[in-house]
This record gives structure tokens, C-alpha cells and sequence, in this order.
């Protein structure tokens, strides 16, 4: 017999707000972030999912994000960026406000960047891709985190686990997505490995000497590997360079030194390009949205997936069952939603 | 006793233009191909130096390449997009066309892309990242290729070796790039090991029927892997659909059908991002330019390497001594310059 709870997406949605809220969240701050935590338990994503509204709470409790603040658009400074300042609140919100700016701006120039300084990132970067794909502009957005990875022939941490996403509009289905962090694991599985008393996979980490560890508690010591060797450690560099340094936000190791922790959410900076493919492929033949149909049918022709699948199908599930929590997750909102901050220990 | 011959830059700079003239190319495509040859013979890039003439002959002598092209600047269609039609000649007489027009739209808009369409790629990226580079502006270049790489979870080519490059500009010194394909490895890699009669090493490549293989027989008959797993697979195809599909060019199946041949080089379209440091950090403290330099050293301070050195250490020694070719190679010089087209078979 089954104690578990289905809620439609309205209903969730309305819920963690409500948490939220009660947590001293603003109604700027607590929608955006309902949105994206939704978003998650939508797509059977659980790992973005409800689980994570106590780590936005600490956080807050931390004095490390400003739950009450009014992201603002900046004055143009140049004509293909849009900047947001998040006021020290969480990405999520800004981006919300700064999308619209984009997608206008984006259109006129046929690329454009957002760029959001001074927030907390919170979630994965697919929502905010998703979104702007949603308006027919491709998008390419990456941003830092805090200082967990060694670049390649390094032996120390001093590269974030850099996150890059990715976005292709198509019509009538959800876009082309992909959403990854630049290093071979996320922190997060390592620590479940440590937890289950399980040994790493060979290539993820490397221990405080900075030789090659299977063993998590030496890793957690240590420092993660970037993907694909040394091109990955370059990629992951260049995220540093682009979405720390150039839109004058923190580094990943500055992002540590001024959380103190990697058990909150990382404080920095993000960057959003949008492309307009219409712009782009003007004057010349084919349309690129249908030409791009060709490329994904040539790919799950052989049969290989397209990235985000998963998610797409738990999507489709969700809006016509409903989001379903088990005793355990409803407990455990029961508890936030009456305890507010006082829940977080 | 050692026959080799010495040159400085220059001289070989007018060798490799007056070879090239002498195969047909006119001015404009013999300058550009020769800088980039004689960047590669500079940097002891011997991948990309006076070796590739033939192929670059070859492709002229396949009728593939217009040898007379003059690239034109396509009137404006967007703010932050400029474009040059190669008019079927080499990408880089092209780039050299967009160049000037590039960096200062970058200026302007804080961010601008160059798009080449119809145009024949010659050589690596990464003389053109350092080109923009030397403006004060970070460079993100990408573009397809043939169709030699799987997907990952794919048994055929579909994707290209889709070469990726990024720089940003360093003062004093040469700047911060990498420049690598988004395969394992590259083709030429392959082909020298199956001359060789070397195996591979595991992860390189598929054969026919989607297995993994170590022959390199089995992996030319096959597919070359991504690097990276599924994470460059999907930045591989996402640089079909931005430097391929979204500027109206060709994807790498397309170009494979075009060129009916691996051993010419690409026709296809090439998509350069240009990024004003200086825009995107205004209004915000601390120097771009300094800060990266932080970094940089904290990279390098902890025993990893930044890309590129390898190359920049002998660029200085070039500089000072000139760059020595060996007697084949001379004599390969001559045999090209004496015969032209007919040279090649």
C-alpha cells in the first residue's frame, strides 16, 4: 500500500512558494526558485528537486544570500549585453528578469549576452537554457562554482566544477538540451560513494598528493579531475575566464574563500549567450530549425540519444499524472513549511 | 653533418607565397595560406606547416577551392553579426577580410560574431583566436568538419572532428589559447598509426559495427569516438548546429557529400565569437586582464601547464634563429615551386 502523495505542477508549485515564503523568502525570490525546484520534480530530476529547498534555506540562514532582494537591470553599457544585478539574491530570480531583455535584445543584434553579477546560483542551468530557447534563440550558458577541481597535471583544487548548458530551439517538442559540469563527476556522487562505503571509478579524482585515488574520503581531501583530460581542464579554464573574470564576478577559488564552504550554494556570477538563428542563417538557403531536424533524426537514427530524454519523458508523465512525493518528501515539507529557518540546523 | 637549411620568417613567408602563386592561388589566398603555413613551421607545428601545401593544392587542383577567390564583406543583416562570404576560396583570406571589422563591432557591442560562409578550411583555428586575441578581445572558434565520428552510443560517422579554440589576451605575452578537435584524436593520428602498424589505444574508435577497436584499419573503415564521452559528443553537436546549421553553412555529413573525400580539405562555414573584456567587466572592480593573470599563475604554480607553451617557446626560438627545414623538405619546396599544379599526382 502505497503512502505516497500526487500533486499536480500548479500545486507543488504553490507549496514550496508558500516554504518559501515562510523561510523570509520575497515573492521575487521565493517564485523564481519555486519555479526551478518544481522543474526538477517535474522531470525526475531529483536531484534538483525538493531536496534541494534546504540547501537554498541554509544558505539564506547562513547570511550568504539575500532573500529579500530586487534584482535590477543595469543601464546598457554596450548594445549586445543585457546585465543584471542580482543584489546578492539567488540567479534564479535575476535571470528571470533579465530574460526578456535578452530575448529583445538578442533578436535586434542576432547575439546577445546576459550577464548576472552578484548572485547565489541555485539548481542546474537547463531551466534558465530552456527558457530562452522557448523564445527561438539557441543559448549557451556557463557560469563558475567553488574551487573543487584540479586542472590537468595539477594537483590541487582550484578550478570549479564549471557547469556548461546548451540549447536548441524545436517545434512542437522540448529543445535540444545538454546541461553537465566540466569535471568527470559531480562533488555530489563522490559523496555518495563516501556514504555507501563505495570505491570511486578510476579517472575522477586524485588524493591530496595528487595521485590518483579511488577512495572517496581521499578524494573529498583532494581534488576532482576535469572530463576528457586536458581539453576539458581548458574548457573548464575558460568558463573561469569568461563567466568569472570577464563579467567582473568571482572565480571559483574566490568563491570559496568567501563562502568557506563548498556545503553552500556558491556566490558568483553567470553568463547567458543567446543566438538568434534566424539572424544568423539570413540571406543564405534552408532553414536552420528544420535542417536541424535532419541532424537530430541522423543521430537517434543510429541509435544514439539526444541528450535530456529522460527528462523529457518524465515531463510528459508529470503533466498528465501529476508529481507524485513519497511520505518521506511530504514529511519533510510538512516540517519546512512549519519550521521555516528554525528546520535548518 | 647536418644539410638543413635555415631561413628567417620572412624568407619563408615569400617561399610559400610564391609557390602557391606559381600553383594559381591569386594574392589574396597565397598571403593568407602562407601565414598560417609559415605559423605552423614557426611554432614547430609541423602538422600544420609547409606539409599541408599539398594538400592545400590538391583540393585547388579538385576544383573544390576557387584558387581566385576574393572574399566580400555581406552587407550588414544584424548589429552584432558580421559576415564575409569566402566566395568558395579559403577560410583564411576570408577571416583576414573580417577581421578589422570584427574587432571593431566587438568594441562597439561588447560582443560580436564573425561568420564565414562558403569557404574551405585550411590549417588550425588557433591563428585566428591569436588574431583577435591581439586586439584585446577573448575568442570562442568553432567549426564542422567530415563526417568521421560517432555519436556517442552511435555506430557511424555522423559528426566531425569539430576542432573548438578559445583565447584571451595576455599582455606582453602570447595570449591564454587551446585549439583541439572534439574527437579522442585526430584522423591524421589514425592514419599514422595504421603506417606505422602501431594498435590504437582503447577509446579512439569503433569499427564497422559499432565495436570498440584497437586496429587502425577497423577505425578508418569506422568511426573515430568523441572526446569525453557523451559530454563531447554533445559540444560536437553543438557545433554542427552553431558553426554549421545556424550560419546557413554545411554540416559535416554535408560536406563528406560535397567532397565524396576525406583527403580534401572541408568547404563549410567557420563561426567566430569575439568578446570585449573591457564591456563586459565595465561598471565592475578589479582588471579583466590582471585578474586572468592571477589565475593563470595559480595554474601554473601547482604544476599544471597552460595549452600552447609548447608552441610559444618555439615561436622565440624562431624568432631569433629563423626556422631550419630539413633537406626533404627543401627539396620538397623546390619540386612545388618548379611544377605547380603538376606536382601533384
Amino acid at each position: 500500500m502505497s503512502e505516497s502523495t500526487t500533486l499536480s505542477i500548479e500545486a507543488l508549485d504553490a507549496r514550496v512558494r508558500s516554504i518559501l515564503g515562510r523561510a523570509g523568502l520575497n515573492p521575487v525570490q521565493a517564485g523564481a526558485l519555486a519555479r526551478v525546484i518544481v522543474a526538477g520534480e517535474r522531470d525526475a530530476c531529483k536531484s534538483h528537486g525538493i531536496y534541494r529547498i534546504e540547501g537554498a534555506l541554509r544558505t539564506v540562514k547562513a547570511g550568504k544570500v539575500n532573500p529579500l532582494a530586487q534584482p535590477r537591470l543595469v543601464p546598457d553599457q554596450a548594445a549586445a549585453i543585457v546585465r543584471v544585478d542580482a543584489q546578492h539574491g539567488f540567479a534564479n530570480a535575476a535571470f528571470e528578469l533579465g530574460l526578456p531583455a535578452l530575448v529583445e535584445r538578442a533578436r535586434r543584434t542576432g547575439l546577445a549576452a546576459l550577464v548576472i553579477n552578484d548572485c547565489t546560483h541555485f539548481s542546474a542551468l537547463w531551466p534558465e537554457v530552456e527558457a530562452v530557447t522557448e523564445h527561438g534563440l539557441a543559448a549557451l550558458v556557463m557560469c563558475p562554482s567553488y574551487a573543487t577541481v584540479a586542472p590537468t597535471g595539477g594537483i590541487r583544487p582550484l578550478l570549479g566544477t564549471n557547469p556548461m548548458a546548451f540549447g536548441w530551439p524545436r517545434a512542437g517538442q522540448p529543445p535540444y538540451v545538454f546541461d553537465f559540469a566540466t569535471s568527470v563527476a559531480a562533488r555530489g556522487e563522490i559523496e555518495l560513494h563516501r556514504r555507501a562505503g563505495k570505491q570511486l571509478p578510476e579517472g575522477w579524482a586524485i588524493d591530496v598528493d595528487g595521485a590518483p585515488t579511488t577512495d572517496p574520503e581521499a578524494a573529498l581531501a583532494g581534488a576532482m579531475l576535469p572530463f576528457g583530460g586536458h581539453k576539458g581542464s581548458a574548457i573548464s579554464t575558460m568558463i573561469e575566464l569568461l563567466a568569472g573574470i570577464m563579467i567582473g564576478d568571482l572565480t571559483s577559488p574566490e568563491v570559496l574563500d568567501v563562502l568557506g564552504s563548498t556545503t553552500l550554494a556558491p556566490v558568483h556570477g553567470e553568463l547567458i549567450l543567446a543566438f538568434s538563428p534566424q539572424a544568423f542563417a539570413a540571406g543564405r538557403s534552408g532553414d536552420p530549425f528544420a535542417r536541424a531536424e535532419g541532424l537530430f533524426e541522423a543521430i537517434v537514427g543510429q541509435g544514439a540519444r539526444l541528450p535530456s530524454q529522460r527528462r523529457f519523458a518524465a515531463r510528459a508523465v508529470s503533466a498528465s499524472q501529476g508529481i507524485t512525493l513519497t511520505e518521506a518528501e511530504v514529511a519533510q515539507l510538512d516540517r519546512l513549511e512549519a519550521l521555516g529557518l528554525d528546520a535548518i540546523t
